[in-house]
């Protein structure tokens, strides 16, 4: 019989227990309960709820439960419909119908509530340090690269010319985004919904204040209705995670490309990539496919969360037992990519040989409609000639730096001697040096805002 | 070593077979992929590829292989990466380097898209299974209410009476669609892409029709490269699902809504309610809730397999092994609520007399006008003056049926002594006996509908 | 005041107006309102509410309003909330109060439904043209391509080699099957509601099925409440162009990368292409990164109806209003996308001399594994040999075909002189030639296949 | 021809332009593009490219082509693609070629980028406008309605008594986390990207900080290629949005049901109730019910942007026009819809008869079961007991009060004649006054909390 079954006159069905029950999924939360039943146990004590013994011996109890299951001697029983019954069916056992004492007050809405939030705190920090060593790596392999030069694209198209270290760089500014938006998850997930009772408050004299600091809250609700029915905090983890991982899907797809021979321009370590059973010769970047595949799962549990929500009356409803599952996986999806992540970064193979190869003399159009601007045209005039410069070298199947001057002058008579200066890329790069450009002596100087970044932290 | 390492100089990392493996999830499989490797090793032998006795070694293999899983006596090794690896590694063990030709030909890319087919076309059928159950319960409910009135909503405000019967076959129908949706995605993963290699087809001389019979397909894939990366049928058949499960959202926000006390038409049987840790008179309908929810779950999972196949290259990546613990989890989902949601409409409370006590004269609103058009009023004028009728009834606290002869003419000269007959539910709905309509004679031809759709399946 | 503001005493709020008024987007339902229109008057003429007389005046009012709206002469008024009212204020306007008579029986909730479903199913037909001449463009090129060989991939790395004809026909495939769906909701939209009055049927004697027929309905609905709120039709052509949509993200992705200049297997024709506002060179395939993206925007609809409809309580509620701007803007999106597509294919310029330089002889690898096994070795030691002799040409420097014979004895005593029949990519893929297979004999039969599909519709 | 077609031999496709053209959706970005230009404009006379006087000319001409907008007199032509185009365009007609030289270094990706976050930053502080409009609407109202008691609910099912205040502000504190998540999202859109050109930063000597600050922005991006394609901010807005949206959603579904007759502790003022074409006596919360399903929409509309990121390459390519559209159409619903819901919760019509009669005596269950706890029995036992208190009474067919002493101490000695003091509605409500909770002294201090959060902005 379950502990709310007083006025019940027959037991559950199975097949709503198995619909129903959350044990499977909800156990991993057991350090959490135990840990809000202390200082749950703690506070009504000092409200004068039970005596100083009778919370030693709960508590004292509650431990015991707590070595059990790290010890994984808990042994379930049938009742055990989630974790917060088969803790107090546990206690109970051990230290007597005192142990009936503890849930005074106290419903499963505001403590599952404030087990999951503990419980998302600890996640949100987890994936944070793992974050953070991304971010290092990039830094660690663009500092490394910062004269590698290489295509830069748009519509995955030669554009102009770039560094290394500018595109490895770009990844970690997103990432930085992600942290920020992790942690303001984390700052409003800190706050103790403990005290909210079944919806309606609690009548004791406990004070929310002190039992929240107890339990390394922030804060606590400013409203028992709100504070058993908010889910925001795991629709903005949510969100903060599927946002990351499109980030990661993004760099996925560039590795990805980037990998292909036809490229080149990297591959993966021999640890990070695989092979085929039918084809002896492949090597594939699986780990990336996968960083870009599961953005998509992320999204999916993000868009099933948000629809739990929607239109869901007032306060706790069942529905919101769907919260759990959603964020479990989407940590554990994280926490399994991101040391893939991380370690394919820290042992890219790169091959600055390909990546120079592919710089094709295109990619200067701009520096040459550049050069006219410099000699007073107006720049749109200017990328009108220089697109026709490109057209005439494509006819006349010659690179752009071997038109001839009289045939630059055919289209301009601001061409002169000098236009062959045009012509080098690690020039066209270090030009462009403004904050936040490719140039080595720029991204010298983004990495030191990086590490002030992260020193900030 | 994976069975694909020859040209490979390290082992996998262990973080990427943590986030690769698939053996955890996709061990379900075993009886799919053992199945299809019986049929596949006759079509090799078939094909001269290897001889019949060698056929018989591996097929008696794959079957001590297939008892080890049912027996649960399979023992995982270190490198089975999934579980056409372990399979094939177990009957290697068991057979001898003989084992090594079954894999002639095939590609886990054509081998699990295989696998995966047979197991959707088998969930498919257990869930139409079910819905079939639900149906058949709905149909023997309303056949018990078919003279049972209550208010139809329209916006939840009380519109016209209607009957229990007619509310109940409205989602007979809606889950005659999600049947049809299911069968017909049924018969589009009902195609056998064995043969299609790794993307290239085979070389070897295959009857790919007399397979795909072997393993029951209806047919087998037009094209190698969408053989091994059509996941449509993944897809579909989640969308099959999420639609299926907006429908029970819907049912279940009804009875949610009419098991409150204050409507108080039906209640859920003690079995299938559930109470709360803290209100010891709690009795709540937490499996409708639960079914409610689980429809942004599945919702859900089919956005993240979308987002998975958005913008993939052709052919086989392997963001496609995504494809698999949605798909299972949206199964399990839907296996785990229907045998509760047939059981709550089996069992279902009806207080017929909640329901009458509810109907108010006002839904007779309709009829009032009606009866104003039957002596010659145009509709919209009729609808303005019983519109009017209302208000006044609504300002003399009165109801409607309670307003003088005189009052009424006093809106339109129409009205006479014959407009009493108006106030009478069971006539009004008796009255909308149209096809498809709530009157008791037109429900009795729907359930006659509903039994002919059924004994069609 | 609006037509149902009998009861009410005061006016909606312009507030509200603006939020709720639908006329801005639900005009362009004119025709199929004014269609519908004309039936019903016909329909409760035959049943004797309305005289005949009557009947022609209403309907030579409603086509006059049809043109007014045809001509672009229609003038809204304040009051016309959306194209239902307006429609019936301008008839009332143009026949007198007889044209009041025109909505008896019938509700808002009936004649809406019944107006988008006439509409879906023209849309489905536009769009299931458009398709057509996509998969005959597919087919066409095809044809031209049967003998172009190019590296066929997997996980974006070079696996074996394939044709343009058969990778172009996958394409077909997978739009033949979004053309299957399409059909099967445009069946299930096909089902006229009318006669489901607001939720409850209708008290008048109407020939629900020769409406249905006049209005070229297959058929009518079984269920008044299932009736007015069914938009499972709506969810599953969202589908279906959904699913269709990452069809088409996926050929985008393709044809994206191979216009890549290091690829360069194709460029879309100028008038396809487009450049940019600051880089003289580019051209880029826009067009194609649209259809990439597109498929986003249509996931999204997706889920925002299905989130619509989650947890609706029955019958018809305001939320399914938000029904129509979502399938609007799929449609309108799809139609101007597919004959983009449909050109891009046409007019797509191939370089079969780039396709083939990408051929690398590691391609073969899978052959060479199957030439030990035609010689008997076991394929999973033929794998891991072949497996070793890429990686022994790939430390040595040289192409496969270029190792010694005794270096491919060092790995396998099986090897012989023929060996060298191995590296030859076109009888590679001519051997490949099972159903579904690359080899042109059997894509010429693929493509005979698809012919008769065609031709099927 | 358009003004990257220097090197193309024909002009665009008139298929391609009804794709691709932008200016349809993103005239309304004109003042935002024109403001960025004059500050560019600025810009580049400091950095010593264009002198002073073109300067001065450019930016009246800007100035010309402001107010052309603003009068609704710009005139649109063919080649006007997007909104930058037609400005540039626009310009150069009135000021000659001088206007050639305002894109100088410039690209349209950084150029969009800039546009679209200073719209973002204006939409932001509209939409946060009405957000707290509606908080000081729940505050006003919540203030008028300390004393009210309502049945609080879970699942729906009659709970605990609590106040309309606390049901009032429990909506506030949702409203509040969400405009705390639109001020951060705002604070990283307010971060210019411009001086990223197309994808490689610029060659001019800009000092980007000052054109920041110009601008507005709070800061200036660190890498250009994240500069041109970074769609956090809209996500993240529409991720915000979307929240805010279910919060919305679950406000109004409560407002729905209470709105029932059956309930019928609210209705809508007239001025925001609807009726129906047909049923004379209706009165809808329409606006609440588009309320819950608009929250559907801003869903889809997060959904499909993360769709659209996901997995592309790096910087700028063409599915990045996606995002204008969604979060345009996001932020109307917005605008359209929080005015009504401000307006409905300030006009809202409270029926405090109605919901006092809802009150039944056993949701003071919890208190019986307090009461035992008080006289030394475990919580879990002490809820054991009341439950068989509620079932004794239900089954005798009497309230819980109504039981006897007798009865009662039938159950637990622990019962005297001071239970009757249980059963007090307000008294039960007053002893939850711990901070958060219903009681009207508990609400009044929650209500100080939020006008000082309210202060704080």
């Amino acid at each position: 019989m379950a502990m709310w079954g007083g006025r019940f006159s027959e037991p559950s069905d199975d097949d709503l227990r198995a619909l129903q029950d959350s044990i499977d999924f909800d156990r991993r939360l057991y350090r959490q309960d135990i840990q809000g039943s202390i200082a749950y146990a703690k506070a009504i004590a000092a409200a004068g709820v039970i005596t100083a013994d009778e919370a030693d011996t709960i508590i004292n109890g509650l431990q015991q439960v707590l070595e059990e299951f790290a010890n994984e001697t808990f042994e379930l029983k049938p009742g055990d419909e989630d974790i917060h019954t088969a803790v107090e069916r546990r206690l109970t056992e051990l230290v007597g119908p005192v142990g009936g004492k503890l849930h005074t007050g106290r419903s499963r809405n505001d403590q599952v509530a404030t087990d999951f939030r503990l419980w998302v705190i600890d996640a949100i920090g987890g994936v944070d340090m793992l974050l953070d060593q991304l971010q290092r790596a990039l830094v660690e392999q663009a500092t490394a690269h910062l004269d590698t030069l290489l295509p830069g694209y748009t519509h995955l198209q030669p554009a102009q010319p770039i560094t290394l270290a500018h595109w490895l760089m770009s990844f970690f500014w997103m990432l930085s985004r992600d942290r920020e938006r992790l942690a303001e998850a984390k700052q409003r997930t800190s706050v103790s919904p403990l005290g909210s009772g079944a919806l309606a408050g609690t009548p004791l004299d406990i004070d929310r204040e002190a039992l929240a600091h107890d339990l390394g809250f922030a804060s606590y609700s400013q409203n028992s209705l709100d504070g058993v029915s908010d889910r925001d905090f795991v629709a903005e983890t949510l969100f903060a995670l599927a946002l990351m991982g499109t980030h990661l899907s993004r760099l996925a797809e560039d590795i990805i490309i980037y990998s292909n021979p036809l490229f080149g321009y990297i591959s993966l370590n021999d640890r990070y990539s695989t092979g085929s059973s039918l084809m002896p010769q492949k090597r594939n970047a699986d780990p990336m496919e996968l960083a870009r595949g599961k953005a998509g799962r992320l999204i999916g549990h993000l868009t099933g969360l948000l629809t739990v929500l929607k239109g869901l009356p007032s306060t706790y409803n069942k529905d919101l037992q769907e919260d759990k599952e959603a964020l479990f996986d989407a940590v554990d999806t994280v926490e399994k990519l991101l040391p893939v992540v991380i370690a394919v970064i820290r042992t890219l193979n790169v091959r600055p040989e390909k990546m120079r190869a592919a710089l094709d003399e295109d990619m200067l159009a701009t520096d040459l409609a550049d050069y006219l601007v410099h000699r007073g045209m107006p720049f749109r005039q200017a990328h009108h000639v220089a697109g026709q410069a490109v057209a005439l070298a494509s006819s006349e199947g010659v690179k752009l730096s071997k038109l001839s001057l009289d045939q630059l002058r055919g289209l301009s008579e601001l061409f002169a001697e000098d236009v062959t200066q045009v012509f080098d890329f690690a020039a066209s790069v270090a030009r462009r040096n403004a904050p936040g450009g490719p140039a080595p002596s720029a991204v010298r100087q983004q990495i030191e805002q990086a590490r002030t970044w992260l020193a900030g932290r």
